[in-house]
């Protein structure tokens, strides 16, 4: 046989088997989801030697690349107890599936409400972390969804042994092993076949860099959860208190560099630019943060080089901080439609009317009112855990958690009701 | 200029200015935009003769076309009158852009919600009827959202006349006429443009024939909300009140045969099929359903017709049912899940284990109780109106009302709050 169409026949089997498995994940019990969930965080525990030992070959194969990557491919005795432990935590999150709300008489003497469902078969193509492989199982698995994991080749070793953990732990729990299941294939075109296939795939999510997230949405047939960039603002307003703005433009820069709700743009009204910018220079450059500045920046932040066009908009990961001074409001709302990723932006006011208007005009995924950016996230805003921040709007916007990974269904109730 | 390039530009045109648009909508108050809904209706009520002059033209024109299609296309005084109250019943509806939900203190003392936010640009590709511009309008205004209307070309003259009285409407009460526009080439590529545009269109809802909608399922570059089949199903269960079953499986079949909640399958449980189908079988032949069964139904229903294959999983849209004697509840699921569209499927039983068990597992967008598949509607479900069903799992699951036309971001409020 041509070895693509063999390919493609191997991918269209683990979707088959994907679904199958998905109807008896989407009616397991509680009991059984949180069973196997916590069958898996111990052989985890009880592997760790193992994974460890895998996790050491896969660092081997990888000794010519980058130290970034080496860093997320890196498995430690510590990292392994926390990926048990987040099982842990997701067995202890409330279930959604089966959840009935809204449910009301209409006229006609029906009742209609609205139950929590599964998606279905979730997709998942990641990169390096091979801790993504648990996380996401354990997710998917809570949301009573079946899910193809497809990470990076150069994890393949940790991934497997990984699998073969998740795959004992839904054994002793007597669910199908095939509700998660590993796209072995380091073929390029596993992942074309893999999002190209609705009958078996109801939604992907990719978790890596913008090259892979931009393929996916092209070569999708299926719904992508997707997160684009993170370019994120925080604007001081005039009528800001100073010692609030200060510790949130410190914090929302320097917290971490490298994480998608780090702050990349300050923009600060002109009424307050001299002293706020004269209080935050000294503060960044002890840091060792460059500033790119607007002119009207630069005459009063030593040290700062001159922003060219590219710096709006740029998702620097680093410590560099892009520095705007705005009129006012409108301007920085402006500004932050002309450049923002819709990711995550924050006003710093007392000014009640203008963080209203912040809060409905802005159109990001969080929006935030006297807080740092860094807040953006699933576990710091209560959803347990987070299968990744969404850009999209449609489904899901922001943090992603359990109801991302679910749908909602109607359901009518009657007692031999009929229409008229 | 070459035309293809032309026509490119002039809907990316029609994008531009609807993005631009979509943001006056989106911030416009509630007031703002009752006011332009009540005005609207005025419009229509006033210019009712000059539309019903258009439509007939339209209708000279569509003199070759079929019966159906001619009916569809047709507008009367009672059709421009029911136009005008769903933009006032519309109007009346509770907005819901900015209901903030949930928002709770975290352990870190920030206070975190959802609010509920416009999608953006909405597109709306529609085939003959002309009140569907009035409707989807009325909706995605009411929700915050720019639309970008496509009709069809055998009803231009009718949406032209009622995209007049939109725009006057807009006018008066202060909104840009952007927020509503009719693309009005009927060459067959502007759609391919329209559903290509993610930078300018954030959702599809394609209304139409299957063909129209898998065409733009297979070109969108944007999030499609989707209505294939409807392909409904009612299970009489061996534990069913017969009375009830009775009226269930008359009504579900027999109160309109062209409705994508009729009932296309029939399943009896094989306890109770004898008595059931000796009832029911005079009854649909005195009302001219035409039976196609299974070789057990065969035996007690005179005059029926031997199923073949294509019988299960056809949807009618007509006078027509299949009828399948299944063993119990657990072939009635799988038959279901084999042949169903996930659309709308009913159980009659007494049996509340059996109810429950029908309600979880049967994965479609309406599941129900001793009620007929026809409640399947938006106006049943107190949605207010209904953009369309949606067959989809992802974002909006069964009648899409107001709800599915918005998203949710994140709103974090704090008081200086920084992450440790």
């Amino acid at each position: 046989m041509d070895p693509k169409t063999d390919l493609k026949e191997q991918i269209h089997g683990l979707g088959r088997r994907a679904r199958a498995a998905s109807h008896e994940i989407a009616r397991a019990s509680t009991r059984q989801k949180d069973d196997a969930l916590l069958a898996i965080a111990q052989e985890i525990d009880d592997a760790a030697t193992g994974i460890l030992a895998a996790n050491a070959t896969d660092m081997a194969a990888a000794a010519g690349l980058d130290s970034a990557l080496k860093d997320r491919l890196e498995l430690t005795a510590a990292r392994v107890a926390t990926m048990a432990g987040g099982l842990r935590e997701v067995a202890a999150l409330t279930d959604p599936v089966g959840e009935i709300t809204d449910l009301r008489y209409r006229p006609s003497g029906i009742q209609v409400g609205r139950m929590r469902v599964p998606l279905g078969v979730v997709g998942i193509i990641y990169e390096s972390r091979p801790n993504v492989t648990a996380d996401a199982a354990a997710l998917c698995l809570k949301a009573g969804n079946a899910a193809i994991l497809r990470g990076g080749s150069e994890a393949i070793r940790s991934n497997q042994a990984i699998a073969a953990c998740i795959r004992q732990g839904l054994e002793r729990a007597g669910l199908p092993t095939e509700a998660v299941q590993i796209l072995e294939s380091t073929d390029r075109d596993a992942v074309g076949y893999l999002v190209a296939m609705p009958e078996y795939v109801d939604v992907i999510v990719p978790r890596g860099g913008k090259g892979l997230i931009e393929r996916i949405s092209r070569e999708a047939r299926v719904p992508v959860i997707k997160h684009l960039d993170g370019v994120c603002h925080v604007y001081i307003d005039d009528r800001a208190d100073f010692d609030k703005a200060q510790r949130i433009a410190i914090n929302a820069k320097c917290q971490r560099y490298g994480t998608c709700n780090t702050m990349e743009t300050l923009l600060v009204a002109e009424a307050v630019a001299v002293p706020m910018l004269k209080l935050l220079g000294p503060l960044y450059r002890e840091r060792g943060v460059e500033i790119r500045a607007c002119p009207k920046t630069m005459a009063h932040t030593p040290g700062a080089k001159l922003a060219t066009a590219e710096d709006w908009g740029a998702e620097y990961l680093a410590p560099i901080l892009a520095v705007r001074v705005v009129a006012g409001l409108d301007e920085a709302i402006e500004h932050i439609r002309a450049y923002g990723s819709q990711h995550t932006d924050s006003i710093v006011t007392e000014d009640l009317s203008r963080a209203r208007r912040f809060l409905r005009e802005v159109d990001s995924s969080s929006v935030m009112v006297n807080a740092s950016t860094r807040f953006a996230d699933g576990f710091e805003y209560g959803l347990g855990a987070e299968i990744g921040i969404s850009t999209d709007k449609f489904h899901a916007r922001g943090p992603v958690g359990l109801e991302g990974l679910t749908s909602q269904k109607y359901v009518v109730l009657g007692d031999g009701h009929c229409r008229e």
